[in-house]
């Protein structure tokens, strides 16, 4: 859990005490990432309510004043979360889909790309999706809401697409979108990381299911 | 919240002091129904983790001890409403289950009376499927263990007759289970008591999609 570099260490710093400019921010490389990762594991593992800042810092190995100087608050640190996993997604997916020629290949590809970028960031999506304390949920900022609703937008337009195309049958495509994603989204509540086939082996089978039933007859 | 008949209130309790065989157990009518109503509402909005058997009591108007004579722990009260949740859903979709004749009925009926046991039993149902505190699942027993197996297997059979029959393609009867409750369950992370479609309106979109996939071409 420790990296190297110009990582300030809580124990390093108590037993060779270096002299800093007052205010001066702590240096931790990567600071930001290697924060919010573990705050993800913490938030999923125990809930965002039972998370507390300071284990934050401890996962990390820095102090809880350098946790602050860059999340002022734990809703900050929250939020900067989701922002981080939002955007990350749907550059990621957004990637996979170019060059995609039909709508069915992108209904696949969002599909086994959303798959492969859950399992790969899988806590801060458990995080997101299902780690914090029950139904009062931390209130998504601007950005988070932005961000999922341009997610959501990409996934519709596709759906969208594939019906003005005549491949898909006419179905409501919010029914659809959201069907979806609630296949998907769910992996992050029984999804082994350890288990013997991947997230994307089955978002193809869900894929497949799909596909038959938006496909025109 | 308060009720009548039998019920020892605490604050009544504390005003008109009566006389009691020592350990005798308080009386509250429907009591553990009742207990476990108000802790679901607790659990599923603050989280499993941050909800005590003190509010418990409060909130149903009795005191600690009073809760500890039915569940001596949460861990024990948090079971019983799971094992009460699965049983109930079995029974309820079940019932509803008798006398339909085809097995594109019998899914359709599976999938709309889940939705509305769902939308019936709200908190319970987002208690056990979202409300406790991220991933550390306070483990399910072994009573809610086999309800929960009994219950996936209902689905299952259901599939399995489909294909059996050449009603349904040959598709893999878990993933097609597994996506099926994949939309129902998500439900309990987004759906809104208070908006204008029920749960089963929902429910029955998902089934239309799902069914295309499902039925042999």
């Amino acid at each position: 859990m420790v990296g190297e570099g110009s990582l300030v260490l809580k124990q390093a710093a108590a037993t060779k005490p270096r002299k800093r400019k007052q205010g001066r921010p702590p240096l931790i490389a990567d600071a930001k990432n290697r924060i919010l990762d573990e705050a993800a594991i913490l938030f999923a593992r125990n809930g965002y309510d039972n998370g507390s800042i300071s284990e934050v810092a401890q996962r990390v190995g820095v102090t809880k004043a350098a946790i602050f100087h860059y999340y002022p608050s734990k809703q900050e640190l929250y939020d900067a979360l989701i922002v981080r996993t939002l955007s990350g997604l749907i550059e990621s997916v957004g990637r996979d889909l170019k060059g995609t020629e039909s709508p069915e290949a992108e209904l696949r590809t969002f599909m086994l790309s959303h798959a492969r970028y859950f399992e790969a960031n899988y806590w801060s999506f458990v995080c997101m999706l299902i780690g914090f304390g029950g139904m009062e949920d931390p209130s998504l900022r601007s950005d988070a809401f932005r961000l999922r609703n341009e997610y959501e937008g990409m996934l519709r337009s596709i759906i969208s697409r594939g019906i003005g195309a005549g491949v898909f049958a006419d179905e409501d495509v919010s029914a659809t979108g959201r069907a979806v994603l609630s296949m998907l989204n769910w992996m992050a509540r029984w999804y082994n990381v350890d288990g013997s086939r991947s997230a994307a082996d089955f978002a193809l089978d869900y894929y497949n299911l799909i596909y038959k039933g938006l496909r025109r007859q």
